[in-house]
Parts: structure tokens; C-alpha cells; sequence
């Protein structure tokens, strides 16, 4: 059996090397005789690249060539990506991705693709990386109904967020830092700004409750405006602001899912995945939590979650692995403004003790926060837990105040 | 097809239970028409349970019926439960079990058997309860060569040492309130002396380095001695002290396993697992280090892995999941005195600052640590990374001191 790989950046040149490396036990592990690499499809030249000799610069070539059993999409984006993919898939060849972009868009359609002509689509790397996560929740944890799951799914705002902690870094200093250690791409917005852990979080919420969600329906917010104000705050509650990206049960017909900065208890598993890492908790109703951790991205990191697959592939060329999900509908994410938080409010007040006396008034009570070096003005409370949308209608009342900063608690 | 349960204790009655709660899911999930239960063996009486009707008395019930195809062995220990799996295996029914004693003992030989029969014998729940293990490493890490597998593999005993570092309870109050939550039996041996740990170890490194290990392979030291006083040292080296199994690729041909108190630093991932939860660290090639957290033993959460099993072997019924290990020799896991490990020593001193400089002179340095009302003749150190017998053997030629706890320090 043949594999081809189309796209040589990071993740596909990543996975080309750990298929040379660890070659043997991989063939031994795929269960067949052979499992080579034949082709490699990129538009660059890799002259002097030891693979060199597998460089193919028309896709053709590879989807013509009946001896491939198996595609390695490593382009990312949505197109040409998802054309190849679905070609592949349609001449009976199996795909593995770590397209997470790709998958969140399109999974539903290529799944289905996929079942119809009895091939496999599978895609582990496109959700924290070489974390096992896509197996453990299908296989590990079947005999659970999942109510919850949720994850600190980038390592690029992780980074920035642990040296905002940790040290005290601005976030521009931070986020700096992050591109000159290559953490950060030159335009950071998909990261920062919470895209990329919205596309984790539609491919989590598919897996765990079996039907897709579309990136436009998680509501998402970046870690842009977080502060080192809200940071001490943050210790003053007792734990660390994290970029979480969560999806849960709401009733039978519909669940939340949404991206967004978030105070963390700090005896959460989740307070000390730091740094680039991740950490994704999932709640069952046997198993209760469990917490899966390590390098959410990075070359060899993400190969090895690739090549795994590609092992599955050859393993199950006979017989599909029964992997897939169902298409939503308009009212299956229900708004985040009817979820249920506890809010964290930064204002600044005319009258500080005044505007503390109404809070407590509007909410029943507050707990209030403090920090060094605040000035005179600047207040900081944790509300209690409701449906969002009536603590901004009670946030939006009060007067005399104007609000900084306003960040959801989490649970878990 | 059809389910028996042997053995109706907590785990098997959580099995029961599991299996009539998520029932539509769990059939669904399986790929078969239908999945039911249909014996369940114990020798005691369940009268007014609701599983009643399904109570016999006789194994052969079980192993002469055509349409059983999978046995639940839930009875523990060795005899009879490898009896009757090895019968089970033999009639071509495939076995599940949560027993770690039996696979630690005879996994190889009863994996033989389930491959000479082409059925499976799966035992995700016998490490770490529920946490998704034993396919995380031999599945989505099939790319990696792994070179160490270490955890917090005993809930009991993570309790206890939760107790003494957070409360400062004593080794024998805290052992006393595990008993009184029902986490530690009346004969708390297995727990507090390191076998069940150990054990698991086995299970761990046959899964990560290819070949089985037995328990009396396993270098074994438990939590009783450790003290108060070590946990206030190990708080000023800056980490926590945990039971600790691990197992380790030391050469081609050779690993290292082992299970003792360790200390752990604060910022590693096992620092934070506590109470009764567990927490698995994979290091492999690619991936690095990768961390499993959740719930190693319960009723429902053991429950959830055997379940998840169970489904497995309904969706292998034609296609056995290739799964195994080889048997190894005598010289397969070396002796622990040959495995390098840093020391934490305390000890008495005839002269405390002759006995440093003495110790500093042994081992070229070490880092002295200091804990609050401690004797005037009490001394405590960390010795530098070494195999562990050079160590000894310095320790020994000494004079003037009398050691009182000597703990190995991880890395991770």
C-alpha cells in the first residue's frame, strides 16, 4: 500500500520524516506488508530535500495513480484542500488530515463522502495537535453519554496568556515574543482573535454529541482585550485567566458552544496547562472528568497524531472504522447569551462604594475583588450565576459606572 | 449477540447498571442489530435485584451457550478467573476484564490464546479505571517510540499523601479516613505497599515496549514510611512527594520498572493529580510528553471502560483488533539499583555540618534542605543524578549518621 502526501510545510514535511524514522514499527503496526510513501504533491521546489525524488507538482498524478490507498492532506485552508479531499476520497482513497479549518467547515459532507464509498476520513491532529483526543472520545468513553467538553485548544494565546501571568508581560510584549519564537504567525488574528479554537471546538462538540457545528455558530471572543488588570484580578478570585473553548449538552435537541477568556479555579486541571501546551477535559456521565494534555501543535507533534492515522487506515482498508456524524439545524446552538456564567466585572465607578452597594442590590450578592495599585475609582466583582443575557440587562442599568472588562467564570 | 457479567461486585454491577442506563446508545455504537445482556454469574444471592432473571450459578451456563460471544470478568484475583477466561478464550468468546492482577500475571499467554482463537481480550479498565489508556498508547501513539510511561496509578495511596500534604495528616489518620470513605480496604496492603500500582506498571510497559513484565520484576517500596517530615522537605526542594510506578526503555533489549514514593516538582503535571484521581505521563519520539488525568477506580468510572470494551469486541466480532505482546527473559528488566535517580536523603548526624561537608565530599555536591522545627541534629539533602547503587554505596561508607528516609527524585 501507498501513501502520498500533498502539501510540504511544517505538519507534511513533519510527517514524511516520522515515516522514514520510525518506518519499521510503523509497517509492522499498519498490518500489511508494505506501507511506502510514493508521491509528495507541493507547488515549491525541495531540491537537495531527501525526498526529493517523490516530488509531484500535479495532483493528477497522485489521484490517477491506483496503487495510493491513502492521501495525507496537509495544505490547510479551505481551498484547494477540500477539492482534493473530496476527489481522493471519491476514487476510493482514504484522507488524514490535521485541517481543522477544513473539518469544521466541511467534515459533515466529507464523512459522508467518505462512508459512501467506504473509505476512511480521519483527522486526530486537527484537535490538539498529537494529543490523543478524536479516538478516546469515539472508542475510549462510548459507553458515556457526554455532557461537556471543554479545552485550552491553542498554544499561541496559551503562551501569551502564561506570560501575562506568570511574568507580567503586556500582551503586546507578549504576543511579540510569540512571533519571534515562531508561536505566532506575522498576521495572529486567527489565533488571538479565538478562530482557531472555534474550528477545535465544532469538530470536539461533532464528536461528542453527533452533530456538526458550523464555525459561525460558536460565538467567539479572543484574548485581545485581556489585561494585566484582569489578570491580578483573576489571582485575587483565586485562579488564571485561560482561552477556553467549550461546547455542553444544553437538553436533548440542542447544545452551547463558544469560545472565550475565562477565570479558571486554580486547582482545575485546566489552571496548569501552561505555555504552548493543551489540556481538553471531557465530562461523561460514568466516567465523570478526564483531562488529556501535551503539545497542541508544533511539527512533530502534530506528524505523529497524522501518521497514526495513516496506520488506522491501512489497518481498516478492508473494513471502515464506523466514524461519522449528523448535519444540525438553525435552532441546534442555542444563542450564548441564554447559557448560564458567573460574569467577572472591571469598571470604573463616580461613586466606588456606591456602585459596589448596587451591584449587590441588582445580583443579591457580589463578591468582590482587589488588587494592588488600583486606582481610587476601579472596582472588580464576580456576579453570581444566571443566563447571561439577564446579568448584562442588570449590568447595563446600573448607573454611574463604565465597564473595562467583563469575563466569564468557568466551573471546572 | 449476547453479554455475560462474571463476578457481581462494584464493577460488575456497575457494568450492569451502565449497560441498562446508555443501552440504545451503546447497541448503536456497537454496529450490531443488538447487544443485550444475558447472564450474569456470582455465587451469592441477589434476590430483588433488578437483574435477577439473569442470575445462574454454573460457569458452564455461560461457556455452553452458542450465543454468548462476549464474558465480562469481573471476579478479580487469579483463580477463578483466569480458569474461566481461559475457557471462555477457548469456546471463541471474547473477554473483557477490569482484572489487573490476572493480566499483570498471565496476559501474555491469555492474549495467545484470544489470537489462536481469533477473538480479543481487552482490559482498558484495568489501568487507570476510565481514563482512555491502553488505546491511546497502542492506537493514536502508534507512530511514536515510546521511552517512558509514569504515573500516579493508585488512588488510595494518592489520597493518603493528598491528606499528609495539604492537611498535614499523619500517615495512619489519613490511611484511617481512606477506610472510612471505603477507598482503602480493611486489609489495606495491595494499596498502601505498592502491588496494585505495580501491577499496572506491568500492564503499561507490556503495552509501550512490546514485552510482558511481571510483577515480581517490578522493584515494589509503598508509602508506609513515608513521613510529615518528608513531605515539609520535599515542600522546600519545591515539589510534592506522590507514588510514583514507571517503566523505562534503557537500551534495544533492556527497560527499567519500578514503583516508590517520589518526589515530584511542583510545576509537572503529576504534581497537581490529587485525591483519588490518577494521572499517566507518555513520553514518546514525536509527541513528547503526554498526560491522562481522571477518575483509576470506581463503580461507574470502571464501569465506562469495561463497557467501552464491550463495544469493541461487538464491532471486532469478524475482524480481531490485532493487540498483544511477547513474552521476555530474565534479563529484560534490569536491576533498579542500576537505574540513575537523584536521592533525597534525611538523616540524624553524630555532627550535622561535618555530615554535609562529608556528604558534599561524597558527591562532589548537594542541595541541603531545611524544614521548620526540625532537631538540631537532623539533616536533610538531595544528592546529585548517579546510578542508584554508586549512591548507596557513598551513603554507606558515611560516618556519624544515621539515615531515616531516602526518597528517588523524578524528572517529570
Amino acid at each position: 500500500m501507498y501513501v502520498a502526501i500533498i502539501g510540504y510545510g511544517g505538519v507534511g514535511s513533519g510527517v514524511a520524516e516520522l515515516f522514514t524514522k520510525n518506518h519499521d514499527n510503523i509497517v509492522k503496526r499498519s498490518t500489511q506488508a508494505q506501507l511506502e510513501l510514493k508521491y509528495i504533491l507541493d507547488v515549491r521546489d525541495f531540491t537537495g530535500d531527501p525526498n526529493e525524488h517523490l516530488f509531484v507538482k500535479d495532483f493528477e498524478t497522485i489521484l490517477n495513480d491506483a496503487e495510493i490507498g491513502i492521501v495525507v492532506e496537509t495544505i490547510g485552508g479551505i481551498h484547494p484542500a477540500y477539492d482534493y479531499t473530496l476527489a481522493a476520497l471519491k476514487a476510493g482513497k482514504s484522507v488524514v488530515t490535521s485541517n481543522k479549518e477544513l473539518v469544521a467547515t466541511k467534515g459533515y459532507e466529507l464523512l459522508k463522502m467518505a462512508d459512501s464509498m467506504n473509505v476512511n476520513y480521519l483527522f486526530e491532529a486537527s484537535v490538539g495537535g498529537g494529543i490523543p483526543i478524536i479516538r478516546p472520545i469515539t472508542q475510549c468513553l462510548a459507553a458515556n453519554e457526554i455532557n461537556e467538553v471543554a479545552g485550552i485548544l491553542n498554544g499561541t494565546t496559551n503562551f501569551i496568556l502564561t506570560k501575562m501571568i506568570a511574568e507580567g508581560m503586556s500582551f503586546e510584549t507578549a504576543l511579540a515574543l510569540a512571533q519571534e519564537n515562531g508561536y505566532a504567525e506575522k498576521d495572529p488574528t486567527a489565533d488571538v482573535e479565538g478562530h482557531d479554537a472555534s474550528r477545535k471546538v465544532c469538530i470536539l462538540a461533532a464528536l461528542c454529541f453527533g452533530k456538526h457545528v458550523y464555525p459561525e455558530e460558536v460565538y467567539t471572543e479572543g484574548i485581545s482585550k485581556v489585561t494585566l488588570e484582569d489578570v491580578e484580578y483573576a489571582r485575587d478570585w483565586g485562579g488564571v485567566i485561560k482561552l477556553i473553548g467549550r461546547a455542553a449538552r444544553v437538553d436533548k435537541d440542542r447544545i452551547s458552544a463558544m469560545v472565550s477568556p475565562a477565570f479558571v479555579p486554580k486547582n482545575s486541571q485546566l489552571a496548569s496547562v501552561d505555555d504552548v501546551f493543551n489540556g481538553i477535559l471531557v465530562r461523561g456521565d460514568a466516567i465523570g472528568d478526564v483531562v488529556f494534555y501535551g503539545r497542541g501543535a508544533g511539527k512533530m507533534p502534530t506528524a505523529s497524531a497524522v501518521v497514526a492515522d495513516v496506520i488506522d487506515c491501512a489497518k481498516h482498508v478492508e473494513r471502515k472504522k464506523m466514524f461519522g456524524w449528523e448535519d444540525s439545524d438553525k435552532n441546534y446552538v442555542v444563542n450564548y447569551l441564554d447559557v448560564e456564567t458567573a460574569l467577572y466585572i472591571r469598571a470604573v465607578a463616580d461613586e466606588p462604594s456606591t456602585a459596589i452597594k448596587d451591584a449587590e442590590k441588582a445580583f443579591g450578592s457580589v463578591k468582590t475583588l482587589t488588587r494592588e495599585g488600583a486606582p481610587a475609582n476601579e472596582i472588580a466583582f464576580v456576579t453570581p450565576r444566571a443566563p447571561e443575557k439577564a446579568l448584562r440587562s442588570k449590568l447595563e442599568k446600573m448607573q454611574g459606572i463604565k465597564i473595562l472588562s467583563s469575563i466569564r467564570i468557568t466551573e471546572y
